[in-house]
């Protein structure tokens, strides 16, 4: 069992190079003569909107990631390489969302990619998913001791049932890309409401 | 309520990636016969000129976080939202400082590109202004106790100044991105003058 | 003799700049009327399959860091010389990760390419028994007194065999780069699995 | 004046990123029937050359760094803006590396691209040099009190010595790329030798 400051120290760092190298993928359109700026970046709006649902996402990701590290007290090497996996589908966030950019108003390709966008993200949360059950279900000895049996079991239930929207906008794919991107900027907003994360015992944690 | 110390921790990884992405945009030219590097480096001048003022200002952006985090001594849920907002607008910067340096030569696009940088630099700065309104005005109770109501309308009345400037080299775009450019350039080394961020009560604020 | 804690922070920084960047080479095909998404992405799966096997082994070296530097109470200039080198193998990962994947389907290079990608992997294992062995052997006063001679002599020989299957990896380049990748992939997997890297002295480390 | 913890956070973050970009500009040759990946390699080699001999320089500036502010206490706004300059000076160089590896071999251009290369090596050190200045001449009051009046003497007599081998890589300039180059790689070796930076109350510091 180890200390769990630079495991947050280096999950911080990929979450933040990721979530930044979100904002390569807005268009900069070659100054040509007779091409409108203003048309060509209209044109590229998805890159913009998906830019900021992605954004919105990944910061939710490290707020709970945050939350989550609150709980645990020291960690060990399952729980190192979980995170490893939570942090791979992370950066996975910056290629799915500039497939989606690319393809939302294609001809061909939206839903696939759409579906990727949404499977992203729903990987993602079964990355999150199983860490915290390897430590509120399989291995409770990890956690601060105020991290009572009812706060795990309702941590996890949140847990599970946070997969469910990602899962409805992966589906959502089938019938429309912007579907799926709806659902997915929804879900980041409404994390995004005050109090939806927070649970009682949080405040009575150590630093 | 958190402990705010990877709050920390994340803003500085996102400014620090913002802020070093900003050269990404120098350009290389291409070794091809015939072609003469220093002529071919003097025309991308806008490049090098537009990444020392947006390289200054997100160092500014940094050094008011760093004073503005330290009067707070816990966050809440809201804190960390605006938090992620505020660094969406500064992961932007890259982006419009690599369109105002393609355009600001350009025989047409000059003024919307000037305009998107300087509107950057003001959403950023309103983002700012509504992480200081949250825990300055309605939840001082997440503040040092040495913040004292003085310091906090001090700080406050600071920061909505703040924004007139960046307003300004928004709607000088319609002039003249050239102008945009210089208003936003000195509002960088204003900003770099000895003391103009210190306030009385910092110096007694605990690390 | 410094302190430890920054070189933990910097190197922490660039792990995790490298380890994202791997994300930078996965193909986003370009939206073109007549081309298939799923095929596209299908023929691009050397990519993909490249960016798990790399992610996962720089997540392996990023555990291995953390365990090597729990053992060292303080650090000499040496040790931060051989640390930037091991660092510098680390940054060789992600360009010997897209060689790989362009090459590896390709018609010619591909056990050139699988070469330097198991090359790449086998340098930064010399870097980590370099950095080992300047602390285990030469300067065993830099580490925590809890790190008996046993320990040393254990963790020293699991480092020197843990060279083999890289060294391994990259002779089998000779015979087939899909060779090379799947006993890369199995080395970052076989150390994935709990308890592997764990050593006796390691719950009593100081953090 | 402000503790210095979020200034050494947010220098490592910067220096780490601009550290591992460099590898951005480690050439992957498309895969094309009838080229020869060796040969393209091979012809690529002033990028090689050059990431190591970078890689190297940004990893003594790190150092530098480190022990710099090993010795300060606490920092003012002008430290801070100072540091800026300094981090600014530092993400030029993967710009500069990459214009030298393009023009290193090049017909034309060769000279001009080494001068800049030269000429961003020199600029960091006289961003150094004005930080330590500001710190150990005007301003001692920031320093830890171990560091003696001798100790502050002999710290900046190496820093000002330390200008001029970059200041005649930069001149050799107008004689060959390849002799700039040769005198930044010795530069970097010869940092790299055990102790050649280190200092005698420097034990004494606290972390």
């Amino acid at each position: 069992m180890m200390p769990k400051n630079r495991l947050e120290a280096f999950s911080d760092g990929v979450i933040a190079v990721a979530i930044t190298l979100l904002a390569l993928n807005l268009p900069i359109p070659a100054a040509t003569p007779g091409r409108d700026l203003a048309s060509t970046l209209g044109h590229d709006w998805p890159n913009f909107a998906a830019f900021v649902a992605s954004f919105a996402t990944i910061g939710i990701i490290w707020i709970n990631h945050h939350a989550m590290l609150r709980r645990i007290a020291r960690v060990d090497h399952t729980t190192l390489v979980l995170n490893t996996f939570l942090l791979m589908t992370v950066c996975l966030l910056p290629f799915s969302t500039a497939l989606l950019a690319e393809y939302l108003t294609a001809s061909s390709g939206q839903k696939l990619a759409a579906a990727i966008y949404g499977g992203s993200f729903t990987l993602m949360s079964l990355g999150f998913l199983a860490m915290q059950r390897h430590v509120l279900v399989a291995h409770p000895e990890l956690l601060h001791e105020q991290v009572t049996p009812e706060v795990r079991e309702k941590v996890l239930k949140r847990n599970r049932v946070g997969l469910l929207p990602y899962a409805i906008a992966t589906a959502a794919a089938a019938i429309s890309g912007y579907l799926t991107y709806g659902i997915s900027l929804a879900i980041a907003i409404y994390y995004g409401i005050p109090r939806t994360t927070a649970d009682v015992a949080e405040r009575e944690l150590p630093s």
